[in-house]
């Protein structure tokens, strides 16, 4: 392995936080790396030789140099880069008015009116805050108010943002020894390579299978006085890899963490607004939580995120429990995340999304016929993983090779990521207006990417 | 007492979170609340007739009706409402590019380079965050990674934000029997009804009084296992009354913290960003803390947060964690937050703000010279608390005539807040923008409503 590859090992702690590390000696940007180097601390540079992005449009990025880029990673600009609407939105308010939510304004209120229509009847009550890891924040304090536990189960090789409490449900970013005891972890149904695999015996029995390993952690919660609160989980599994559980595994679930008097509580930072092919990521396993919250994509790029629940749940908590945030719903968040919705519903994103990632899915498999490293096709609308393997029978990580595919990608004119515990799967996350030619061009760098990498 | 002041004294349970409550018999915009509260839960109103604004300018708010409002409440939007250079940093910023950190933009680069300058000379690191909640959780993460301990002293009546740990940070906001070990909170220096008073013996002792109070704090985190980390105050003392600590108090302070191993972090949430006539609030005591954050006005209205620390402090973190905030820093962000700084230059805020601050507290002297309920004036540069008292000897805090005041100043056409651990501090916290034409018809307002309401 040469140094070069190596400081990208060292540099890949997190598969779904950080990759690349750049490179003193060749990286292009180095006056202004070292401009950002004054003032930064502990903070990552996507790619050996980062990229220095000065404009977007659509799934496109440019570079200083007038580069362009398709971009297969950003999920917060999800109606697309610089979108004019959202950002004409955005505008038009901030010239206008901009406060906090104790005085009425209209903007907030048909923002909720909005998105309570693409939530199921019951989820009616919206609390508007900045960012998911806010957002996280109170979905947690509203489950253990409500319920009186404090104890959750989340998965294995979580991530849910990084606050302290929120950190702490983030089993991903710490290791298993410090993890406090109202955390409790279960394997997340990865069905390619988790306990239970498809195609080996009853199929039929891996939902039942992966969600039976819930019943421990609850046990677990009730035996260290914790008490169960909520089960908390991304509907995509990004930091898993992006998985597909099998269709009744939440229903299974959900039905034991009822029973055990906790409330379900759904993750859609990542797989919210449109980007499974149904609005909510919870809808491809059609089951109801209790309380669902998203993040990223909300407002296209402005700092706004949102907890839903039933108005039972939230007349409960609100007996007992107050919260404001400054900024969350103010007149310019609401009109961004209004403007999401409107351009969501105006181009049909759902049916494109649905499109466009089958498009890429059929087209992934033809790839895999050519590369054997290809190991599994996995995730659901545009949010795809490919779990890349050293041998296909024993399905052994082809993390090292991983590792290298970001920056070669972007030699070849994409930007994209890695994910999943062992680093070894790309994800394919673009921004929803991502088109078949954006497509063809991403898998035209793919192929030519794995073929050097896997031969050389 | 009325119906009407029992609902609103109810309501009124943190003066400086919360204060009036709407009467559905008598408000005008009955619809829009009704509209409003099928999709809200726990989130308050101000004012029994809730305000309807629709636009703004300067320090001046404008309902649906048209009617103007002198606004001596926000601080957000503390370069003036709808400032047309910062809506137009974010608008042109929108509709190029808003993506993360991990990508080299020139924006957050020249953001961090600009508001170093107004720090003192170590304080050069910068991590942008979204909000004051993320700003204090990453502020107290820092100091607990550098000294290994866990433990924080904080301020009685302290409001920090409201995530899981900022929350306890925050003693304001639950009761004392509910207080984790590692707070340890003290009595916050408020010489006009603490424990030592202004005036009774030696007044230059007074700083070092209120600094021995931290000792049994330390001393406690020592005892217990947690072991002090940090000590966090609000440099404006905001939800103690808007306090004027004595001057070495904070010297005396940060001299046993340091001694004890722990980091010095100064919450400049409220006081920072020209608030107090010095860009830092921490600059009117002549200490350097630590570790500095801020938030509300940091981008005028954009949600945009910071935390401010040493290289040496920073490195030794960075050492063993890592942080990544998706909207944190991001073009836009960093856009608004360069054009407050900017504007705050350009047009001599500082000046400004010493220059009204200094005319509202002497005309608010002079108002007390006519009404008995004006106990004491305190705070700094466009941030003062006028505590209202039934008795000007006992000192007894009028805080039933306090809390019907925010409606009354309303009816004339100014919008105020109470702040206070006794809910009896009438809160001048307006835009820096306000004019002395604002702080006449402000006092002009106050003075009428207090004829009313003492006489009446």
């Amino acid at each position: 392995m040469s140094d070069k590859n190596k400081s990208l090992k060292n540099s890949a702690a997190l598969g779904h936080i950080k990759f690349g590390g750049y490179d003193p000696e060749t990286t292009q940007n180095i006056e202004l790396i070292e401009r950002r180097n004054k003032h930064f601390a502990g903070s990552m540079l996507f790619y050996h030789d980062p990229v220095h992005i000065v404009r977007g449009e659509g799934a496109r990025l440019y570079d200083d140099k007038g580069r362009c880029y398709v971009d297969c990673y950003n999920n917060v600009q999800s109606m697309g880069h610089a979108n004019p609407s959202i950002a004409r939105a955005i505008a038009d308010q901030s010239t206008v008015l901009n406060t906090h939510t104790r005085y009425l304004h209209e903007n907030v209120i048909e923002l909720a009116e909005e998105v309570a229509k693409t939530l199921p009847g019951d989820l009616e009550v919206c609390l508007f805050v900045c960012t998911g890891t806010e957002a996280c924040e109170l979905a947690m304090r509203i489950a253990r108010v409500v319920t009186g536990n404090s104890g959750a189960v989340v998965m294995e090789g979580s991530y849910h943002g990084n606050s302290k409490l929120v950190g702490e449900m983030s089993t991903a970013t710490y290791p298993k020894e410090k993890r406090p005891p109202y955390i409790q972890a279960v394997e997340p149904p990865n069905t390619y390579r988790g306990s239970f695999l498809e195609g080996e015996g009853d199929d039929e029995q891996l939902g039942q299978r992966y969600a039976d390993l819930v019943d421990p952690a609850i046990e677990a919660l009730e035996g260290n006085g914790e008490g169960l609160a909520a089960f908390v989980c991304d509907t995509i599994f990004d930091s898993q890899g992006a998985l597909d559980a099998p269709g009744d595994y939440f229903t299974r679930v959900y039905e034991k963490v009822h029973a055990a008097g906790g409330l379900c509580i759904a993750d859609e930072v990542q797989a919210g607004v449109c980007r499974t092919g149904t609005f909510w990521g919870f809808e491809q396993y059609d089951v109801v939580p209790d309380i669902v919250f998203t993040g990223k994509p909300f407002g296209g790029g402005y700092p706004v995120a949102a907890v839903f629940t039933t108005r039972a749940i939230a007349d409960e908590w609100a007996r007992s429990d107050i919260y404001f945030n400054t900024f969350g719903g103010n007149p310019v968040a609401a009109a961004a995340a209004r403007a999401v919705i409107h351009y969501a519903k105006e181009h049909n994103i759902l049916e494109h999304v649905s499109s466009v990632g089958e498009y890429l899915v059929s087209h992934l498999r033809q790839l895999a016929q050519k590369h054997e490293v290809i190991g599994h096709i996995q995730g659901r609308g545009l949010f795809v993983g490919v779990d890349l393997v050293r041998d296909r029978k024993t399905r052994e990580p082809a993390a090292e090779l991983a590792r290298l595919i970001p920056d070669a990608m972007k030699a070849e004119g994409v930007l994209i990521g890695l994910t999943g515990p062992n680093g070894n799967c790309l994800k394919f996350r673009p921004p929803l207006v991502f088109t078949e030619e954006d497509v063809d061009i991403t898998l035209a760098a793919f192929d030519k990417v794995l073929a050097e990498l896997e031969y050389r």
